[in-house]
This record gives structure tokens, C-alpha cells and sequence, in this order.
């Protein structure tokens, strides 16, 4: 399993070169810099890149280098690629609690979408108006796989959980405020689901959310 | 406003002499002669009385002293009355979540009931299977004031409080396992709705819930 | 029931059309732009706007396009109505426990008075100077739902839940230093409390204890 | 969708309706009657049944009831068949940092084997060893899905994930002593992984481990 | 600085050689043996003594060693002593909250009794019926230190506190439920008390506030 | 008990007028104006005045208005006295951990300073060092009254508290990184000292210790 | 690097073989039968056995197969060995804080030694008596590693870390009450500790630091 | 044991004297001005300082001064020395989990090398590319220490324990997001880890680790 050694960071080339994935780089807590590095190794394998936690200056810096970068805002992802993937039939639905869930649901869908998976998105449906939500329950139905994100109280997982049998997973936003404590209050919700086919990823997690999502989408091509 | 001194316990007459309303024991750290003493006084002044978290032996106890006492196993309650009083019109209508949710939303109901409201149940009815809630929907709707009671991810309150335009008290339980942590799942849950309209009281609160329903239900007579 | 959908956003119409409530935008967590989009499409409808948790931005944002728009500045609100609603006869009085709780205090009375409820406040009447309450115990008496507002230790709400036999609405406040933990403290103790009939909303929630005061301030007209 | 209203719980019918799949008891807070007549309406719609989280003596009760069930003494399990479901081609590859997670474990494996999935084992392979988990690489490429069952550090689910690229499901098992707290320090360590394409249950859910897996799995047939 | 050396404990003789105080033995996590042991080694000195969270059967094992010992039921302390000290002129008040909170409310008492303060008891006046402590105004002020036990909301040190102008110390005690925490609620009320005036000991912690009591005492006399 | 009602205030003056002590402003969350309009009503009754966590902003606009004003830059304490109180006997020492420690610490010791206590300062010696504190053990047991103030682990208490048999007040700092937690950790190091005569205040309350340890050094005078 | 699978369990025996240590088993959690195959297994290697948290059913059971078994109460170890090893000539000296510690410590200096390490004991010197501790100075100094095991504030490893230039091995046990939290703050001041050279295992982990400190002592053998 | 009273600060000169170390000052919370004179004051005594947590502003200052000052950026390090140390044979090995922990990790190895430590670092190799790890299996083994830096889940100390057997120096580091709750997720991995040898240092603490594997490491020479 090939990996390349930059002092600072052992990049794994493995799953682009095997699976024909894009390889990822979590920009966080990375300097712009070390970014430029890591994608510029990664590029010149071939591989495609998803960059996630950019920020803009992270996106001017690659673009400098790269001008087919293009930036995706409101998931703050950075996408390379060259040539276009044939898209799943399988459908990743990502469902969204509020308004202010958006940034990380959008990490969510472009994670699946850059991966290879057809995405769908459907936002604002919180359990407090659940009308919103009963009214599209065919596209509920419809998905193979769905992503379901919310603040606050995370409670839409439940209820998304108990309307379909497909596999939910479930990411809590750090949205909200006073006792949802950065997030806390929404991911013990989903822990909690009393809704059976629910798993949960790291709070504000949508890169792992749109990842999981797309590999278990894979399994029914 | 007056109140009698056992020493161990002040025990405060106001309540019942003002508004008819029964004295409320609450038992819990309490030992059974503790008990004994404190129900002899009050039903020395004429009040009828409500003791909650009363365990079998303070009920055989007490019914030795008062043969008119009743026991409500599954909400732990002893009710003392004299004579029956009027029941509202207004309905306080207490929903769980699931089945082990009982006990607490039975000490709510018993609690309203003894004050004089109407009471009503549904429960079981959890987000889980939102179809089994929905198709109440009326019901829900004919209530004056609501108790919700859930326990592991308490998704409901904000179900119901997203349905009905009256007020609804949303009692956490100690229901689940894990990362539900005795109950601060639920009360994080329901602290954290998203719909307006809900407050909350302590985990396992059914007699705060039944009695602050009581008196928001009066309001209405 | 009507809802519009704005991709971002579902805007839900039915409480306005319903009850003449004014529609409720809550601004924390959504741009400028997206706020005056919501605003203007509820207003479109017809109904009064109450917009929380809005930024000096925001107002002169929506002030540009809705000159009647009105900006309460301790509670960070807009209001926009036409015409003015008869208020209550019953009073929703707010209370306060130091200076610094005044703005959620404000946010409470705002929300309560903009829903159409006759509203009062008694301010910095914390339990460290407990006569300063007791001398306003005839306006505790006259109120028909209170809603009392506290940080740090947050001990008023049960005197106050103590002292009255109406429903108290408890506003934990993130005001306080060291081991008050953001609101946690005042939170459990709120929640803790020994006196009945007091509900909990989250920390800092003066909307939801304003709007839920109203809905049960109704109920005795 | 059909269920059935026995007061103290609402059974739903529908899953086991349209997918042959069994219906799912969920025995911890019941007491043995609850449990047994739950079972009977369920046997009734001639559904097999999986009661989870059952004592010794509601399997006896049950066992009055109904001779062809069986007791999965590990697993805490109660399983009712008619007949034999076949099995999935793909394999749920169940993983056991240690020997005192295999009751959660078994509850997994059982889980998916009711459910209709093939599952295989593999226990006792946590990370102070990792010689005894890579030589067992083959079998964990070999699994079309995933289970990590891991306490006190939890770090099993983290390489797990690094090896394959299949959906890994984490159960984090309050097995440990110490600031393992219950199992919070495995639960935070899964949500936290570094490894993409893992998923987290609440805390000793292997139920909802092995209900999820079954139904990635089917994807895949 | 005197101290002995058993091997199992170094029990210290100073505080009884320099102030005539009992010395004290900490009962809680010793065997029967052990206590036995420690006090024999003490009495050898002529010392009288304390010993806290005491068991009956330690006391049981104690009095056939030295028939004059003495066991405070509720407070679960043995006290041995030779002679009678004359007591301070200055009085030591023990408030509680609620009768459950009389044992470690009678530990307080009897340890500032034992080591020489004259003490004074004022049982279950906490802040939901405020009336009953201030009725009792009088005896707050006449006393030079005073402790306030309350579990649950922990409110009444606060109100105690803006009283009077004296010392208060405050001990949370575990009394309660839900979101009470063991104490931890009514800790953090205390702590974070907005009366000046106040400190706080550990949870339960009787003995700790009626030593500290009966040193602050000492400087007034 | 007079008091001044400000609106958003209510100004106590019966401590001032009763003990001669100053009136205390906790400027933290207040504006400019409002510290200003307070320290005007509270000076024109004759009273001193302590105003802590005052910023410089806030001095500047108090010394415009009464150019005594006196501002103790590391305590953030400003201090407006009309002539020179004596100063009692007794001494109160306060006592840091470190270097850090040292604006809690000023806080507290101009604190007991303004009240009228004699006041010594020991600085930076914390139990890593332990020889540091013990070259000054005389100094400690010359000390009527001793406050200790420490972040990180907090156990300066502790040793203190064993050393001496006279009241100590222990102050938790928020200084510290990592597993500190703000001061969670000193905190909780000093409610489970194993000294007796050890009380606590909330993390950083400076203000709360002085004030504490004056009126307990008062009652030695 | 040979391991053996009893399918609950893989033995691995590379220790023993490589290093000539006694093969660990950690008995909690594990039935008196995995007990004693995992026994019989290793013991069947050659190799040495330590059996850390054993009950006395445990030690019975495998007596039975092994009478040169022996049994250390107060750390519930089983060890069996085949002839005595030499001792380093290094000291690993455990350090207790109070009486009820020495269970832990007991475990830690039982590992100690039975892998091949001297060790001495110094028992119930925790720093609310200092001069305990400082009398034996000498033998602080004289050791070559150190253990330090406290519960309740935990403040000693900082005392003993400041002392000596060794490396000290913190053990944090859930000896207390009240806000010790089981350990939790005894956990926090060790980790938080200012003296440098200390490092911190789990709570109670008794034979985690023994094992640490032979290891650490046999570098300078 | 001589020290040096600054005030505001003792500083402690008998490490330096006794054992050759550098002084260390730790920076974080005091001014650049107090860090020049406690370096000065250390300097005069001619021994070499390690300056911590040191900011670019305060090795300006320091390096006016004395302008052998050297920085190290990463580490945030400022380190002074008079001529050159003869470094250990045995080599202490920092291995960080991924590019975010070097700063950390740097920390711990300059810490190291000042003191005399021959240093080699291992970087990026966290255990969701187990790979990585295990190709460098020969430099693990050949280290006489080592230090293992990880934030997020943490789970590269316990693997690496597993694999050699010297002593492991954990150091959990606060780099991650949502549940990694600031570093807690990777300490409680460490302190629960099942790999026996590994003791834990506070978050992001790199001069703990480092101090403490040099002071291990010279027991070897």
C-alpha cells in the first residue's frame, strides 16, 4: 500500500489508486501551505482531490496552482477532477432540519456527489412543522440511502428513521444555543434514536456523513 | 399563612385552606413514620392529600390510619380525599412515548386528576411510528394543556408541540440505556425544541408536570 | 397548512392565518440576505413579523425595504405590524433577577407583548436582597402567568414559584462567571426546583418563555 | 400501516408486513407479562418475533407460551420462527475488541442472523495485540459489512476502518473501569475516528448494530 | 508535630495535644477493625474523639471497647469523651432546606457541638414557603455562624446569605432527583451564590461545615 | 431595609448604612453608563464604594465623575473612600499558587482591604515546590484568617489547610490549559480537600473570598 | 509473535516468551471459567501468571487446579510462579495518600514486584498532614521510580513530584464522596499536576502503574 | 534549597544547580516583562532556560537581551544555553498521530533535547493507515522511550504500546472538532487504553512528556 512521506504528513495514495476514488484532505488545522503540498503530491498521482474545511484563502492558493479547482462555499470544499465519474443510480438523499444546518449538509452531498453517488437535498423540513416533511415522503421512500442533519434538538433523525427502511445516518450541528452545548444536545438525541437503521457520525461531520453514505449507496449498483 | 412545626418538617397549610387544592406529600427520603405524621396533620385540618413516590409500605401504613386511602400503584400515588370535587371542562391530555414511560406519566395524571382537572391519556405513541401519533391528531387538538412524557431521545414533545397552539409540558424520563445517561438525553432534547410552545420540568417530574398543568388548565374554567 | 419553500427555507404560514399570530423569524445563524427574503415573503401574506435574535445588520437591512419595521434593541428585535392588536386583560408579568439578565428579560416581555399580551416587568429583585421582592409581592399577586428570568444561581424562580399559585415560566440566563458554566447552573436549579408549578425553558430562551406565557395567558380571557 | 392498540403499548404491524422481516421486542422496563402479551398479538399476525434484552425469566414465560422459542443466553435474546429465512450471500463480519464485549456482540450477530443476514465472528482482537487482528486481514476483506464492538478505549472501530472500505458500524460497550465512564471514552473515541466510512450506535446497542447492518446488507444482494 | 505509625494509617496527634480538640476519624472506606484500632491508639492519648460516617456495627464494635461511647443515629457519628467542655457563648446555626436533608444537616451539628460551639437547629424552612424562614429572622441574626444544608435547588444558602452579615457556609447535599445529580445542582447554586458572605464545602460533607463553623466561632469568643 | 429603585436597578443601601461598610458594584455585564449611574445614587448617600471587574473604560468614566477614584489595575477594582477606615487587628493572608494566580488573589486582598481588614500578601509559592511555602510557615500561623488562591490542580488548599487551624477560604482559578477546564479542576481539588477548615468559592470570585474573610477576621476584633 | 485462540479469548504469550514476564489476566468482567482455561493455557506454556482483580472465587478455582497459587487479599491478585526471580536492585516505592487507597496501591506494588521490581511502601501520608510525608523524605529520594496513589483531591502526586527528580507514576483512585465524582477530581489534579516529571494512569489502575514502573526501573538495572 | 523572591514570583534555582538542567519558565499568562526578568534572574546564575508556551513578542524581547536566544517556531520554545550538552545514547521517539499534532509534538522534543535528550521524530502515522505505522516498526523498537502525541480519538498510544515494551508517554492534544470536546476524547482514549505500559500527561502538555521521557531515558546511561 503505496504512501508518500512529506516530513509533516504520510500521504496515503491506496484508495485513489484502487478504487478510483478521490483522495481527501481535511484542511483544518493545516496551514495554507501544507495544503498546497499535500494536494500537489496528490494531483501529480493522477488522483482526483476533495478538500474539505477550505477556507477562501486555502481555494485562491490551489487555484493559483490548480485553475480546474473549483470551490463548493457553503460546504467550504475544494473539488479536482479530471473528467467527469459516472454518477450512481442508487439515490443519497440529504435531508436537512433547518436553515442553519445547510453548511454541513452541503459538506454532506458534495462528499457523496464528488465520490461518485447521486445526491439529492431537502432542507428545512424540522420535526416542528412535520407537515413539511410528511408532504414529500415519497422522496423519502425513494432513496437508498439518506443523511439526515440537524441542530438543536436533532430529533428529525428519529422521525425520518421511523418513516423508511433504508440506512440513516444521522449528523448533529453544533447549530444552536444555551443546553445544546456546541452540539451535544443533538448528537445524544440520535445516539438515543429509538428508530431502528440509525447510526451516527461526529458532530458537524458531513465529510463522514457523504463518505459512508456513498460507500453503502456502492453495495446496490 | 399558616404552617405547623413537627420539628423534622414545617408543614405549610396555605394551599389547601386557600384554594381547596389537596397537600402534597412527597415521600422519597422520607421514612414511614415521617410520613404517617406529616398525612395525620393534614388530614387533621380537613385538606384532602396526595402522596407521591410512596412506596407500598407507606400506603399499608397510611391505610391503617385512614381506611379511605387509595393507592396508584403505577404512579406510586396515595390520594386521601373527602367527598369527590368538580372536574374541569378543559382537558389536560398526558401522551408517552413508549411503554416504559408509564409509571411517570401515570404520577402526572393521577397529580391533575386529584387537583380537579380532566384528564385523558395516549401512550405509546412514540416518533418512531409518527403514523400512530398523527392519526390522533384530534385528540390532541380537544386538549387544553399537554404532558408529554419520553424518555431515551424525548423527540416527541417537539412532535406535539409542533402540532397543537396550546401549552405543553414535556416531562424527560429516566428511560434508556447509554448514552441516554438517566435521562439528560431527553431533558437536553426537550430543552432544545425547536418548536415554541414547550417547556420542560425535571427528569421523571410527573407530579411538577400534573400540577403546573393543573393550574394553566384552571386559567381556562 | 401552507408553507412556501424558498430552497433554503420552508416557511410555514399556518400559525399566522390561523391565530392573526405574528410569524416568528429567528435570525441567529441566517444572513442578512436570508432574513430579508423570509421577511418579505411572510409579509407578502399579509401577517406581522416578529424577527429574533437580530443584529443592528439585520435591521437596518429589513428597515430599508419595511419602513414601519421597529427595532426593540436590549432584545435584539424587529417588529413589523399593521395596526395594532388589542392586548390581554390578564397581565404576563416579567421578572428579572439582576441587571444583566435584562435582555433575555426584554426578549420575554417583547415577544409577549408582540403576540398581544399585556405585559409588566419588575427588575433586579434577585434573592440575595430578598425584601426587594417581598415588597413587590401584590404584583406577583396580580399577575396571571410570570416568567422570571436568572443567571448565576438562578434561585428566584422558586421564591417567586413559592410565593404564587400561578404558572411560572423559568429563563435561565447565561450571565455569570466561573462555575455558573454559560446557564448550566441556574439551569439545574430551575429545573431542581422544590416550589411546583414552574416550568423550564433553555438558557437564554426569552422567546420561547414569552410566546409560551402568551399562549397560556389566553386561555383565561 | 397497521398496528394494534393494547393501552399500555401500540404494536406496529407494518414492517414485518411488508418486509417478512420480524418483529422486534424491546423487553428491558417490561415487566414478563407486558413481554408476553406484546408476543402473543405479534405470533398472532403469524410474524416471527426477536425479543431483546430478555431475562432467564421472561424466556421461561415465553417459552410457556410458545415452545419453538429459543434463548440466546449471551445475547440476551429471545428468537420465535417459522421456518427458515435463507441467508444473504454477503457477510455481517461482527468484531470484538475483548472478551467481555462478546455479550454485545452476540446481541449484533444474532440481531443480523434473525434479521436473515450470513454473519461470521471474530473476538478477542483489540488494538494492544494488533498482530492477532492482521492476521486475521482476509476476513475482515472478505465482510460486506462491518461490526466493531470495542470498550475502554474503543480503538479497534478507528483501525478497522483504516483497513477496509466497507460501512463499519461502532458499538462503543460499557465494559471498562475507571474514566471509561459507562462507555463514554469508547463512544467518544468511534465518534471521533480518523478512520472514514464508521458509524456509531449509542452505548451496548448491538441491536441497532445488527438491525442496520442487515439492512446495508441487503443492498448488496 | 506527634504522629504514630501503624502501618495502614499515621494517625496525628497534634490537634488534640494543642487545642484539646477530639480528633477525628474518618469511618467511611475502614473496616470495623481498622476504626477499632485508630480509636484505641487516640483514647490511649487521652483525646477525646469523633468519628464520622460511622456504621451502627462500628459503633456496635466501639462501645465494647469504651462503654462510653456515644452514637448520634442520624448523623451516623460516635463521640467519646472524658468530662464535659464547656461550650462558646457563640451560636452555631444549622439551617436545612427539607427534612431529608436533616442527616447531614445533624453531622454539621453534632461535629461544631463536639468540638466545643454551642449549636442551634432550624429545620425544613426552605425557599418554596419562604414565610417559615422569615418568621425565624430573629434567630439568623443572633447567631455568629451559620450553616445552610439543602439538597435539591440548593436556593435557600443564597437567601440565608443576603439575611445576614454573618458567616454562612453552605453544604449541597445529594438529596433529590433527575437532573439533581447528586448533589452536583444544588453545589453549583451554591457556588455560585450572588450573596456575599457564602462558602461552599463538598457535597454531604456535615462534618467539614460544622468544623470549619466551630473555628470561625472560636475567633469570636 | 431602604433601597433605590433604578429601573434597571435596584440599589441597596441598608449594608452601607448599617455597618459602615462600602457598597459593592459587580461591573461585569453592566455598560459604562449603567456602573456610572450606580456609583452616583450609592456615593450621594455618603456610602463608600468597591466596583470590581471594572475595566479601565469604566474607570475613566467613574474618575471623571469623582476624581478620588482610586483603580488597582491587576484586581480591576476601582475604590472611592471618604477618609481612611482603621484597619483591624487581625491579619488576612492571602495566599497564591502562582504567578498567575495574582489578579484572583489582588482581587481578594483589596477586597478585605477596602472592607477594613488588615491584609498580607504570599505569592507564587505552589506545592511544586513546597519548600517555598514552608521557609514561611510562621507567616501562615500568624494569620487569623487565610485565603488561598490557585489554578491548575489547586492543591495549595490543601497543604495550607493541614498547616494551619484557622479558617481558610480557597479560590479556584481559571488559569490553566487542557484537562483544567477553566478552573474545574482546582475547583474540584479544593471541595474534596482533605483538610478540614477548608471552604470554597466559585472559580476566579476574588471578590466573594475578601469579603468572606473579612467578616469572619471582624469577628475576632 | 504466537498467540492462542480459545474463540473468547486470544492468548497472547509473547511477553512471557520474549521477556521472561508473567502473562497478565484481567479477571473483571470474565467468568471464574474463562478464568481459569485462560489460566490453564498460559500456565501450560511455562510462563508465570499475574490475575489482577480477582474475587476469592476466582482464587478458589484456580487453587484447585494449582495449589502453588497464592492469593493477595487486599490487591485481589492471584500469582503463580515457578521459582523466585531476582529482584532489581532499583526501588519502586508506592506512595498512598489515606487508608482507603491501599487496595490500589496494593495492586500496583504487587505487579511490582511479581514482575522482578523491589518495592517499599509508605502508607497514608496525604498532604492535609505534611509532615508525615516530609519526615520520610529520604526515602523519597532513595527510590528509583514512584507511584503515588490518592483519591479524594489527589493533591499529593504534585507534592511528591516537586520533591523528587524521578519519574513519578500518578494512580487516581474513586476513594471520596461527594464531588470526587468516583475519581474524577483526584484524576484532574494529577493530570493538572504543576510539578513536572509526573504522568497519570486510570483511575484505580493500580497494575497499569505497577506494570509501568517495572518497566521504567528496569532501564536502569 | 535556595529560590529567589521576585514578588510575583520564587524562583526556584536547585534543579538547575543540582542537576545541570536548564530552568524552565513557563510563559503562557504572564507578561513578556515578567518573562525577561524571571530569564534574567535565572541567567545570572549561569544556568540554561527553557522558555515554554512563549509567544513571537516575548522572544523578542528576550532575544534583545540576550541574543544566543534561539526560537523554535513550532514548538514555541525560546531556548538559552551556554556551550553544549553531550546527549544520551538511548533515543526518546515522538510519534504524533497526525500533521495537526506537531506543534505538540515539537514541544515534547525540544523539551527533550534541552534537557539532554537524543531525539528522533515519527510524524503522521495515526492508526487509520496502520501501515504506516507498522513499517516503521524497527525505529518503535529501537527507542528506550517513547512519546505519543494524537488529539481527535487518540487511538495511536495504545496501538503503539501494544508493540513495544518500554515506557509510553501519552499526550493528548485538542486538535479536532465536535465530540473531541477540546482534547477529552483522545485523554480519555489514552488513560483507558488496554496496552499496559502507557501513562498519560495533560492536553497538549509537550513539556510534561518531554521532561518526563528525559528523566526516564537518563536512568539507562
Amino acid at each position: 500500500m503505496p504512501y508518500e512521506d512529506l516530513g509533516f504528513a504520510q500521504i496515503d495514495h491506496h484508495r485513489g489508486l484502487r478504487q478510483g476514488f478521490p483522495e481527501v484532505v481535511f484542511c483544518q488545522d493545516k496551514t495554507v501551505e501544507q495544503v498546497c503540498q499535500i494536494v500537489q503530491r496528490i494531483r501529480a498521482t493522477g488522483s482526483d482531490v476533495l478538500a474539505t474545511r477550505a477556507g477562501q484563502e486555502a481555494f485562491a492558493a490551489v487555484q493559483m496552482l490548480f485553475p480546474e479547482a473549483v470551490y463548493h462555499v457553503q460546504a467550504r470544499a475544494i473539488v479536482l477532477r479530471s473528467g467527469q465519474r459516472p454518477l450512481t443510480k442508487g439515490v443519497v438523499l440529504v435531508v436537512s432540519a433547518g436553515t442553519s444546518d445547510i453548511p454541513v449538509a452541503e459538506e454532506a452531498a458534495i462528499t457523496a456527489e464528488t465520490m461518485g453517488s447521486m445526491t439529492e437535498r431537502l432542507y428545512d423540513v424540522g420535526v416542528a412543522g412535520i407537515h413539511r416533511l410528511l408532504d414529500r415522503r415519497e422522496r423519502l421512500f425513494q432513496a437508498r440511502v439518506l443523511i439526515v442533519v440537524a441542530g438543536m434538538e436533532g430529533a428529525l433523525a428519529s422521525v425520518v428513521g421511523g418513516l423508511v427502511d433504508k440506512p440513516v445516518i444521522a449528523v448533529p450541528t453544533s447549530v444552536g444555543y444555551g443546553a445544546s452545548f456546541g452540539g451535544i444536545a443533538a448528537l445524544l438525541t440520535m445516539l438515543n434514536s429509538c428508530a431502528a437503521g440509525v447510526a451516527t457520525v461526529n458532530i458537524d461531520n458531513g465529510f463522514g456523513a457523504g463518505y459512508l453514505a456513498h460507500i453503502i449507496n456502492l453495495l446496490g449498483e
